[in-house]
């Protein structure tokens, strides 16, 4: 048997190598037989740049690919209660080292010695091969009726899960949710706010076939749209914001709430602009989560943060529970992935997935195989 | 103007008497013109003893009720921007001193000096007059669409509201929640328990025809619902339940979950067996929320707290924003109130009221007016 | 009796004028003798400025001072179980509306009706005059032993503890804490982190007598002190403060503790470069208090924030039990005031105290009087 | 080499035989060898009854002890980094499994497959051999100037630091916490209290020679001893603590208190009276920890849990951080270990020891070796 993967070498240097097979070496270990792999913003950035922090290059090119669905092919001794040759799962795309302290303490996003699927740090190869192995514990069960093409989704999903309960303030009052941004992620932020008992989530964009996509996704009842006028500076677009979408002060009941705005903003584009008219739309004592990745450093309008005690928080992939959560919702029809699947490319055209991803073309573009 | 009261001075000692009118005293004062009055547990027992902790006596009789609707009569200057006389509102039924350490602390529902409606404690007359002061803060406008009778209902939603609040991990994973009693109170704690995002909520009742009320409310897809047997123990029964309704340990994705159990139980019958019951339900880190009131001291299995480190709290009343979440379920329909108010009983036989709850007659009764 | 009183009417606008007396209105009021009013960085900046965000004016001039002591002059009807003519007091600045939503939600500092002493926006005058009103559950008796001079000092002292509670991972593990600044409050951050359990504290500031103040507050087995190199980046002199005060990574047990840094900076002079610093010298995870005030945009590395998952918290004022526990803390004799007050000013030379302090001069200046 | 080991195999029976060597398997073992175990209240259970829940049997006996230091002898290839042969150790007696949904989430000591030493639940061996087989991130370096044979006490102190930080309040108020029973937890507990910022500590115990230790370990400025009146009922009892130890309501600044009482109770008994007393000493909104382990079943005054909204919580061992801060506690001097082991047994008469430790001799007893 063969395993053909997708490695980057530098900047637009890709190759189909045919690598060794993964075995088994751990009593948890198993191996999936990859059936697609999603493309998120990171790989057009590996794509282009060669890689985020550290970079791929000639000496040590990279299997690419960390968001991916496949079939059990193997599993070790300790896992076969859990897994059978032939399940059908989603991939959580790094296994922590387990012994270190944010492991112990329940935080292994933070786990020093992560090994990341396609993440030249730790030299991890991704999931675009025939044969990927991960830990058992790191694969989840996809639900019947939701096909190996849609199972990608569960990562983006998983980073939206870990980014509203960052914002910690839901499952309290019936708060409203801002979300910047409506990709992947920032639709599927959208959804779980909802679903995490938000009274009203606006979906924030530039494009208004996204916000329609939001609109089904979150649902008529809960979700409102609105895009930001680009003539305006943020603190304008911030004021038009809460006006037009109701979070402007208002007399409530239980006692006046202020000066109005959003209890929480999660802010999934990274862009600039979008990050300073955030922060302007909270209220005083609300939540801004930043999910989104742009530029190292940006104008900050920090004196905000002070005067309004507002909490900024970072948000970095996932951490204990996501996954499983993500795919619970998905698995009792709470949140539909229907419809976001909008290309697929095959294994030998990988490159071309990336090209369309950084034209912006559709919602999520996924690649194929490579196949039996 | 008069002021028709029913009064209660001693264990089945009640008449109907006109009182003072109320005056706006303080700016953010306001009167309201009582609608309903529902009828909860505590007052069957104030019927039939007089009282809870402290009693009624002939020296001081008591105006009851604390389940109230109305319209406003009257508001105090520093109020008027908040409500006008005719707003049809729902009434929190205790007013807090505001300057204690718990008021200030957010936690006014412990506050030493709360002057709650129909409470011998404080003294303070309830809601079953044609007239009531309470404090602008303290009332919430009811939504369009929602009846001044069905009104009364707010105050055990907010009840529930509390006690979900309290459980503390909901909004995080998607918990698996169990809810002992479908009485009004239980049934709202296994609808809110749903908004807030458990995945699964099972409600326990003897009754099979509560049970049906508990899936309409709280939805096919979400609701499970179970009979104790009563011919085995408390530690039978929670096996037989956590087996029956998808709670023992199995195979999860994410890693093992252990030995299985609830997450969180909300115990809102206050029976004993139904206390020692709940506590074998749970898993291992799992949250009890004792809603239901009983006896003052029960057998209770106490090392089972400490061996599974389940954390247990009490629930007292309301606070910040519980009325004003369960007002927003209600406006924007995620729990409906339909056909939960079950029996109306007129003023001047209030009495009748009591005595029908007392027998277990329906779900939710109310006595009307006095009316103008 | 008179009413003398230092106004504020612009920049450099200042007047000693006789205001009327104020009288109880409330059964909750108190007035109080002012005995000492403390100077801080906002003063001077009023002084300079006529204001922060709203200003003082021709038409509006402002009595200013909000740090400060003084001996209860009389008492309304119901506080007189608090206080009685004579007491010695230290005095919350600010008295809250007490019937919002974040009054009650516990969050009083973010009250929109705060009425806080010098503050334009509301047009609350300040404790410079011979009798200030207060509420009395915004007063705190001063222990036996502890001066009415250094009585101002409990303001910044519950600045700091306000901020070291927000922290919120203390209490927890034996964290090691980063304080930038050693001004008052930054001192006094360092003396509080240390209470709740910090495993060390490094007080950085520029002027090496200041840091001496720090080593001597907060105790030589707990406190380091450090001197940013001018001459570095942000980058390298968080590299080289984590090498040098032991916070880099290391063989630590229970499992390797990552890349190392501090668990917790509270930043306490606002300056950008300093906030730079700040966040490139937390640990993943860790935790970010901004308490000081400085420009209101600045350069800001949000992707450390992302990447390594920080929390940055804005930090305003005081809530509820921050003056009772900087009071306690003084009592216990936990925190020594001893030697803080560097410079005092007489009433009828207020603005040589707010010359002084623009100078920076001293640790913490304060003005006398008026007296009887 | 030889492995002689002290077995249990029934109550009373117990045997001393040479077992099998430990070897490195997993690349992050060590092997100890042992210098000193600790007898807690469950070694004298076993010895007694063969166990608590599950049982040593003829078939299957087991070697005692799970308070256990020693030096190091053998390391795992991937955990040389961390400890070399001749380190002196603490030993966290419990390896969890890393993979389950506790281990991930940061709670493993609710780990369904926790392998705890001397645990016949789980079949494994505990530490009364030559030599003990642990994992390196559950090893932990003692400082220079802590002997091996104060060395055991780590355990009971991290059982304290668990318990003190469930209790979760600490480090915020400077809270009044009570803790029943003066024995080495309770001690430890009770000194843990002060260290994360409890502003008074009350240790309870009818033993007056236990209390004096107590007022040695925690100080005398912020402990208050008391002596339970055992002709008196729970709640006398705890309004006769309440009065004479200063937590009775009292006139407080920053608004009242209410009905008083203490913020915090630690439980370190498990007696049923003094789990009662303890909820009656509780004020409104207390936190009780339930620590020490007595009847499986009391007579609880569940109504005081619902009516004051007390949070009741299980603590079961020790979780992530809770060695790493004892020890930390104790390098630093915040807490001393003189004097508190007062027994030493041989090896060969580990029986002593518990006979000794069950007619309640001392403060800790601990067994030597059986050394090289």
């Amino acid at each position: 048997m063969q395993n053909p993967s997708v490695l980057l070498s530098g900047p637009g240097q890709v190759a189909i190598k045919d690598l060794a097979l993964p075995e088994i070496t751990d009593a948890n270990d198993v191996i999936i037989r990859i059936a697609y792999t999603g493309v998120c913003g990171s790989d057009v950035h590996f794509w282009r740049s060669g890689g985020i922090r550290a970079c791929v290059s000639a000496d040590a090119p990279l299997v690419m690919g960390h968001e991916a669905s496949g079939t059990i092919h193997a599993v070790g001794p300790s896992a076969t209660h859990l897994f059978a040759p032939g399940d059908r799962v989603a991939i959580e795309p790094g296994v922590s080292c387990r012994t270190c302290q944010p492991c112990k303490a329940g935080r292994y996003n933070l786990c020093p010695r992560m090994r990341f699927a396609a993440d030249p740090a730790s030299g991890t190869h991704g999931t675009l091969s025939r044969f990927f192995k991960s830990a058992a514990d790191f694969c989840y069960r996809l639900p019947d009726g939701v096909g190996l093409r849609d199972g990608v989704l569960i990562e983006p999903l998983a980073v939206a899960v870990h980014a509203v309960r960052l914002a910690g303030i839901l499952g309290e009052p019936g708060k409203k949710v801002v979300v910047f941004g409506a990709g992947t992620v920032g639709l599927f932020c959208a959804a779980v706010a909802r679903e995490f008992g938000a009274a009203a989530v606006v979906s924030v964009d530039l494009l208004p076939a996204k916000l329609q996509v939001a609109r089904r996704l979150v649902g008529e009842d809960t979700c409102r749209t609105w895009v930001p006028d680009g003539s305006l500076s943020p603190v304008d677009n911030a004021e038009k914001l809460k006006k037009e979408c109701g979070l402007s002060s208002a007399v409530v009941d239980g006692g006046d709430d202020g000066e109005g705005g959003a209890h929480v903003v999660l802010e999934a584009t990274g862009a600039e602009v979008s990050v300073q008219t955030s922060i302007y739309t909270l209220r005083p004592g609300g939540v801004y989560v930043q999910v989104g990745m742009g530029k190292r450093n940006i104008d900050f309008p920090i004196a905000e943060i002070g005067e309004r005690e507002i909490t900024v928080k970072g948000c970095f992939r996932y951490g204990p529970g996501d996954f499983a959560i993500a795919m619970d919702l998905v698995a009792r029809g709470k949140i539909s992935l229907d419809g976001l699947v909008t290309g697929e490319f095959a294994f030998d055209k990988a490159w071309e997935a990336w090209e369309s991803t950084g034209r912006g073309e559709g919602i999520k573009n996924v690649i194929s195989g490579p196949g039996a």
